[in-house]
Order: structure tokens, then sequence, then C-alpha cells
């Protein structure tokens, strides 16, 4: 298993398609657009609302749409949206327990942060440092190069098909057909 | 939860001991100077025999040694030995999936590394160079210039006092109590 789960590559490969689309598709849209499970998507895009990444709008001609410019979106933003900023270690001060301070473990043992904890954090830090390095828009770039220039209408034609057939009382944030 | 898990901290602080201790100790005299399960610790050492890391002497005076001098040993190897080289992202390759490619993706669409992937791989890279940029050796400096100098003494001590009340019968990997 990885450190980071299916529900990260699933929310930055929906975002990836917000970047350019028209009509605000909804989770169930972006799920049969890509194969993957309507129930599993239409959970993760609850956090990426609340972390301001995307909006919901509702009504027949309802769904979600990037908050903000991609190129303003970062990676680390949507892992830790969808994540919830889960550091790469956590510290159990085990340094104090150390059987010779018999309970009462002296201020230098202590002190500051562990050497080790040290090491982790700098870890981290480089790996969330290269996240932040990418946007949603240079990413959707790298992607576009290697897709033929009809590919971007072609989806545009699917999504602007599914919403024509789309029947009233649907919501952005259903998981349920609408129609 | 974070993404490395506790037998990684109590694994590193286990070879931390080891690198100046004269008599070689069990995993449970280990555990006991830390504070910490016998029983988990003993689950952690097998791994890092594996990798190359530790060695084990049999006997009543046996116990664990660190196998290679510690400036060789780097974090980014304990880490692995411990959590077996688990990757940052597990590319489940949706991009393959688009509905529009009706089950046979273009050549286009899976050739290469996805970009999100790709993205992934980076970060990972920078989190493995950190690790691998500090040694058991480094690191143990670190937490030396902390302790005051009779510290060292004071561990050994208590080290030797646990060999000679050892009884024969016991093991390096044992996580029974010896006496």
């Amino acid at each position: 298993m990885a450190h980071l789960t299916t529900s990260v590559e699933y929310g930055i490969h929906c975002l990836l398609w917000l970047v350019e689309s028209q009509a605000p598709p909804s989770s169930r849209d972006l799920a049969e657009l890509q194969g993957v499970s309507p129930a599993f998507l239409a959970k993760i895009f609850p956090k990426l609302e609340k972390a301001g990444i995307v909006t919901a709008s509702e009504g027949v001609r309802g769904g979600y749409r990037l908050a903000r410019p991609a190129e303003t979106i970062t990676f680390l933003e949507i892992v830790d949206a969808i994540e919830g900023e889960k550091p790469l270690f956590d510290c159990q001060q085990i340094r104090g327990r150390c059987a010779l301070f018999q309970g009462t473990p002296p201020a230098w043992s202590t002190d500051g942060v562990c050497a080790v904890h040290a090491v982790m954090l700098q870890a981290e830090k480089a790996m969330r440092a290269a996240l932040a390095s990418q946007s949603l828009a240079s990413v959707h770039a790298a992607l576009g190069r290697k897709a033929p220039p009809e590919f971007t209408g072609q989806v545009q034609q699917w999504m602007s098909d599914r919403l024509s057939g789309r029947r009233p009382g649907r919501t952005a944030r259903s998981s349920e057909p609408s129609g």
C-alpha cells in the first residue's frame, strides 16, 4: 500500500478535467467519464469544496467548478485537502522514557526537537516543497501536450450531452444517476 | 496517523543505542532500556537483520550489533527495511479508463509516466534523498551533544548489569524475560 491513498489520485484527475470544462459536471459525470466509482468520488468532492478548491452550484445545470485559477491550486493543497495534512512521522517522545531516568526525564533529554524527528521533518519538508511546486495548471499543460488537438472538443461534447440529458431535481453533490 | 509507523521510530532509537554499545543487547534489553513493548521490538529486529543493518549473536552473551559502521547506515535504509519500500503513490492508471476510449485507450493516453504520477515520483525522490542524506552516525552525534558526558558510561553500566544477570538458554531474538 502506498502512503497516499487512491482518493488523492482520483481527486487530482477530477480536478484536471475541471481545468477546461465549460458546463460544470457533477461528481457522477466525472466518475462515469473516468470509469471510477461514483460513490467513491462523491466522498472526495466535499473535502475539495471545504478546502476552497472547488465550488458547487445547485440545480439542473449545476455541478462543480474550480474555485480559483488552476495556476494557484498546488498539488500540496489538494493532497492536504484529501488526506488531511497527515505528517510523515509522529514522534512519540521515546527519548524521555529511558529506564535510567526512572520516570523523571532530565531537561536535556527532552529539550527541543528529537534528532530523529528532525530528520523526518526535513524529509517531509522536501516532499511538501516538491508537491507545492506543481500546480493543477502545470500538470494539465503536460497532459494536454500528449492528447491530440480534437480530444478537448470531444470531452466537452460528452459533457454537454450528459448535461442536456439531465432531469430536474439533481444536485452537483448527488451520487445518484440523474436520468 | 502518520505516513511512517511507530516501528520506524522504535527501530531507529534502538539502532542509535547500538552505535556505542559494548556488550550486544537483546531486543528485550533495548525494550526495557527505552520503556517500550518487548514483543513489539522483537518484530522489528528480524527486518533490520534481513536488511543487513544488524547481526545477531546467540548464547548467554549474545545480542544485536550493528552489521556495519554507523556512518554507512542511512535513515532511508532503515525506513525501507522496516516499512518495505512503500511508495508515496500507487498509480492506478486511471487515465486509460476515460469513457471516450470505450475500453480501448489510444497509445497517447497511456504512453510514458502519467503526469500526475510524475509529480508524485518527484516528491518521493525529494523525501528519499533527505532520508538518504542522514546516517545513524550523524544523528547519534547530534543526540550525544545534548547528553551530559557521564550519560554514555551510565548506559553502558546498565547494559553490563543486565548482561551479568542473564541466565543460560536465552537468545538475542528472544522477547521473553531472561531472568
